[in-house]
């Protein structure tokens, strides 16, 4: 990565923010980079053993599609797909013929170029909260998802530039008919904001119309779309082994047209999976690997993501956990079969608490160790979640953005070179001195560390005095601050007018069927 | 590590507890090991060139050594000690014929020979948080330390096999005179817990009575005690290149009667070391490796861990961070040059928040995740830690064991036989099915998943109708019931008179001097 071009901007707004000012627009971050080899928390051996394992159910067991076309696409490489029935079998060979046709890393397009992403190799890119049904934030309580809430998350979420692209609505807006939602919340993310864009599968209509936005919006031709993947889905089987009708044709339409498909098994180990966590992993690598033969049969060569989701349930309750000890080995070995197959990774920033408490904060950072220690390639979730996913919280999503940029910066390699070394301060320093006063501090001090925005060093008297603020409040200051002084980026107009005019056309048509 | 030895108390606890009854007492868990390589950050020329300019820091400007005897020994191997100076100088060559000396791992033990531990090698062990002056619960608010919190702490930390020995005084009894504290102090840490101690390098005479209190309480001989470690003391360099004349006095006695120095050079860069990590890093090498060379001098092979607590400053106020991405790269920096060395490594469990808020809690796993990832042997400050260090908390204790709990977990490897690959329970519950009634999860449930103390996983409208209880509540909750129901360990009736004869002498003599 560029290290200089991270530091530039990070110095100015230091600067800035010192001399009293206020400080420049957000800086941009250069896309992070893994610096170190992914940790194997199990063997290369293990690894094999849960991949024989899942081709052994894949033949034996098999898979139900609930999509005729899909069943017809697969009956045609040759998957033993019995009439009458959803149950596909597939040969390891097959499924094997069908691994290593998928790209290990590919451009993921914004509309703002800038804003373009690597997924997979040694990259990693952060998703914003996504899908949740509630909103939440400490002033207005915890409310369902609404399009005013929804705006408000892609305003806050395109403020931070530790948060690479979006993963979903980060609150569903169920105030806007089902049938017309998909096309006023895409509308609103490629005009709020220029981050690459995510889109549901829940019916051809929905993939198609946020394909075209997507296009539009990036002032492109249809060939070009082809070439360069500006969007992407989340496919989520319905464990155990079943792939449902609204996700096939996602990866249907989306890989046809080159776009990028997540398939993301919920395995939820005692519940959607089995209860020990080689079990979990062997159905969710299945479970991948079906829907990555599908979508490579559509169209070889399509991108596509491994996603890990693999976490524990509560065995009292049913309730899901998440940032367990589970949840971080289950994250790791996930990483460790996308490798073998030479896909990028997905995985989660994930916690089950319901308020900002220390809970919810040790759960994500848990997940993130989990993810990034993993190789993780794109972090959904990566900034809001809260309550197992049924919570997208405005102050999470500010404390998450602080979260993730000290990933970020934890990832910037660290030099050592002659200046670094810092020999020439210590002779000058010498024995029982103090460095703050030296040349070499001078020089570096104010871009030298992370600094964080929520995060508060005061002593305890100090703090006490200030009124004893937590976290939380430091949170709701920082989500506010930046609602308030928020700023769209710009958009060509011709670009805005053409969205505006393809979601008048389409709202006139009816919108999309509301009976998936 | 023995998986079997960890599922069976898991198993009868968790029974126990479905069952409505109280559990038996705390079950024995077995010291983690690191089932995977720790990571490199760096590459091991970067960490060779951090070495070599550490060897330049030893050879050209030097370290100074506050103490005559230490100078003296150190000139007598052959340092260069300028007559009327404190100051001395090491050769290269000298201070690699000190190196590979000190054991790669050792038995650290205790009264309670089941609480022995091996440092050093893929073995980790967690410490209380030490040496707070002040103590926290959110009852009693915070308050200078004393003697009523100190032995409420050791029967706390005593209460949970988390935390596997004692890291100093949780909190300092400032309310015992300074010349018989520690022997107040080491007979509560004694009698009142069973596992390893620590001891304070305060001068000489501190040193030797704790030494011959570990001695008393082990029912061993001066021979015994020589051949096994039994106790261990943290020496703090007086960053930059400086030891002081107690803590050099410490590593001569400790040293001297085979006893465990762990040298940890306080460097937070920007302050008392360079403001680059390269550089802060080279100092802490130096400083560690000229306390390894006293060490080793006064006893080869006498048992020393190499400490990292690089951390930095927060440049606008000169507060120190802690959990920051720069301690993280630290954290694992430091274990790499560990490693380098041949010695064991200790790291810490480090926050710099005011209140057991989000901050608390993702600094402190940020910490976790530096250390364990970086191979940390010994984790300082393990369950406890406040305020950078400046407050011991009741509630932050109970929170931290479930946190150590958790990555305990996380350490015991995952299993991957053809009963945890679980082919037949797939085949059992079939595409769409559900696994919570399969024999396959019955036969594992009650002891497949970490089961957390203070998570709470309720969905959102349960959780609001108890009251909407926060981690701190439940840390609040867990603590108070640990010391209602806490029973200290057993100890023979001759080690205890004989502790305490020791300490009544000790006082009638009038106990160590204060002029430290």
């Amino acid at each position: 990565m560029t290290d200089d071009a991270l530091e530039e901007p990070q110095r100015r707004r230091r600067r800035g923010a010192e001399r009293g000012q206020a400080p420049p627009p957000a800086p941009r971050l250069p896309q992070p980079t893994l610096p170190f080899r992914p940790v194997e928390i199990i063997s290369s051996d293990e690894v094999e053993s849960i991949h024989l394992a899942s081709l052994a159910v894949l033949k034996e067991i098999g898979i139900d599609f609930l999509h005729a076309e899909a069943k017809e696409i697969l009956r045609n490489i040759g998957a033993d797909v019995k009439p009458g029935s959803d149950r596909v079998r597939f040969d390891p060979a097959l499924v094997e013929a069908q691994m290593g046709k998928a790209p290990r890393q590919f451009t993921l397009h914004a509309r703002n170029p800038e804003r373009d992403l690597v997924i997979g190799g040694d990259r990693t890119a952060f998703c914003s909260v996504g899908s949740a049904p509630n909103s939440f934030d400490r002033d207005g309580g915890r409310r369902p998802g609404n399009h005013h809430d929804y705006q408000n998350f892609i305003r806050l979420g395109q403020s931070f530039d530790q948060i690479h692209l979006w993963g979903g609505y980060p609150v569903e807006p169920v105030d806007i008919h089902a049938s017309v939602r998909h096309l006023d919340a895409i509308f609103d993310m490629l005009t709020l904001s220029d981050k690459p864009i995510h889109a549901y599968s829940l019916g051809r209509e929905r993939n198609r119309d946020a394909i075209e936005m997507a296009r539009i919006a990036r002032g492109i031709d249809d060939a070009t779309l082809e070439r360069e993947p500006s969007l992407f889905t989340i496919i989520n089987s319905s464990s155990p082994l079943r792939l449902d009708t609204p996700m096939l044709e996602g990866i249907i339409q989306m890989a046809r047209r080159n776009q990028v498909v997540v398939l993301t098994p919920f395995t939820l180990a005692g519940a959607m999976a089995p209860v020990t966590l080689a079990g979990a992993l062997t159905q969710q690598n299945a479970e991948a690997l079906a829907g990555l033969v599908l979508a490579q049969s559509v169209r070889p060569g399509s991108p596509f993501v491994y996603g890990g989701f693999t976490s524990n349930v509560d065995m009292k309750s049913g309730a899901p956990a998440f940032g367990t000890p589970e949840y971080m080995k289950s994250a790791m070995i996930g990483g460790q079969l996308a490798r073998r197959h030479g896909l990028p990774y997905r995985s989660s920033n994930t916690n089950a608490a319901n308020s900002l408490d220390a809970q919810a904060a040790y759960e994500s950072v848990f997940s993130l160790w989990g993810a990034i220690m993993g190789g993780a390639n794109l972090l959904m979730h990566g900034a809001g979640w809260m309550e197992g996913g049924l919570q997208a919280s405005f102050e999470k999503m500010a404390l998450d953005a602080d979260l993730l940029g000290m990933v970020i910066d934890f990832l910037r390699p660290v030099k050592t070179d002659e200046s670094e070394l810092a020999i020439e301060a210590m002779r000058d320093v010498g024995p029982g001195g103090h460095f703050f006063g030296t040349a070499h501090t001078q020089a570096r001090y104010r871009t030298a560390f992370f600094a964080p925005m929520i995060s508060d060093w005061r002593n305890y008297e100090s703090w006490r005095d200030a009124g004893s603020p937590t976290a939380l409040d430091a949170a709701n200051k920082l989500f506010k601050e930046r609602l308030e002084h928020f700023v769209a980026p710009p958009i060509e107009p011709e670009r805005r007018e053409a969205l505006e005019e393809f979601v008048a056309r389409r709202k006139a048509e009816g919108g999309a069927p509301t009976d998936f």
